[in-house]
């Protein structure tokens, strides 16, 4: 199994959360978006979003999309499972995933922070506040979900991490790195901590790969 | 069951097709987005992300996010299946959602293009260019995705519909309205044909929406 991955993409974060919560441990190839490496047509073939992450199974099919991935990997090693027993926490757990990949991610990922400082000729500072809006906007949301809900536990949802936990680390991460303020959002924050006390989100962590 | 939406929401358009190709009749609200109801303070208490589409269930229970309210009909109306058998396939087919689901819709929603008009100052020729950009890279790598695989069917993944045609349909619908040349996605092409002439597809169609 070969993960394509980025240290810094979240995305392929979430992914190497869900791979180590499993216990699973892929080759990992890294792919340097900032140099375009994605962009190589080896790559294409392999995934024609020209996106990381992308997993390459032992038979050589390739599964992309890090939600799908992710799923893939839970009905395949369903222990410990990231999804909870019943359609309905199901449902609450990938809609708030979902809040965080539909909703905030790919409004903030590379491609398009360069569509803005290129095409639309914005200022770094109004890249940066576009960037923030869509992080406060959904973490605005996902706060008053996580306190309002009876589900409410040490994690997103109970006291296990979930995909949506696996989800919410990585875009912590993004709003400390474009400075956004999480005094709003102490749900959040309190959940981002509990996981880094595990050991694999610390070890999915972008500033422990090589 | 009240599932609170709007004709033109493709998000909402989504769960209209998964419903009727489950046969359920949930009560239709309309939240009319242009005049803001989505922001009221009743349903944001539903909601608080203040987004169609939303399923109330009888107990009062809301669910978001139309990709988990889609696989949670799946989950409790299991028929027909909107998913594969295999954990392989339905890693393709939620792929192929979340394509589109993640990587374009997101970027083309309304409040993306209130933001571009308003504090970015874009003309509405830029938005426009901007709108269909997303939707040409998406379906690009789509249509080479659904081309290339042994799966090729009459649908997205094989010979019945599932929640990647629920996702395509509306996403063609979005990309006829502002005027993408489909002429490139043959396959693309295709597959909305085919769905059309399902029932279920016909009746969700926004222009049957009163």
């Amino acid at each position: 199994m070969i993960l394509y991955g980025y240290s810094m993409s979240s995305a392929s974060y979430r992914v190497r959360i869900a791979l180590c919560l499993k216990g699973i441990e892929p080759t990992l190839v890294t792919k340097q978006l900032r140099r375009g490496e994605h962009r190589h047509k080896d790559f294409l073939r392999l995934n024609p979003q020209g996106f990381v992450p992308a997993l390459e199974l032992d038979d050589g099919r390739v599964l992309t999309q890090s939600l799908a991935i992710i799923e893939y990997l839970d009905e395949i090693h369903p222990e410990p499972p990231l999804l909870p027993a019943t359609p309905l926490e199901r449902a609450r757990v990938r809609s708030m995933a979902q809040l965080i990949a539909c909703d905030i991610h790919p409004l903030n990922n590379l491609r398009v922070l360069q569509y803005l400082e290129g095409p639309l000729a914005q200022t770094p500072s109004t890249r940066d506040a576009w960037y923030r809006h869509w992080i406060e906007a959904g973490f605005a949301a996902l706060e008053q979900t996580l306190g309002n809900d009876a589900a409410r536990g040490r994690y997103c949802h109970g006291e296990s991490p979930t995909l949506a936990d696996v989800c919410l680390v990585p875009q912590v991460f993004n709003a400390r790195r474009f400075s956004v303020d999480l005094c709003a959002y102490p749900r959040i924050v309190a959940i981002d901590a509990a996981c880094h006390e595990l050991a694999a989100f610390a070890r999915a962590a972008p500033e422990k790969q090589t």
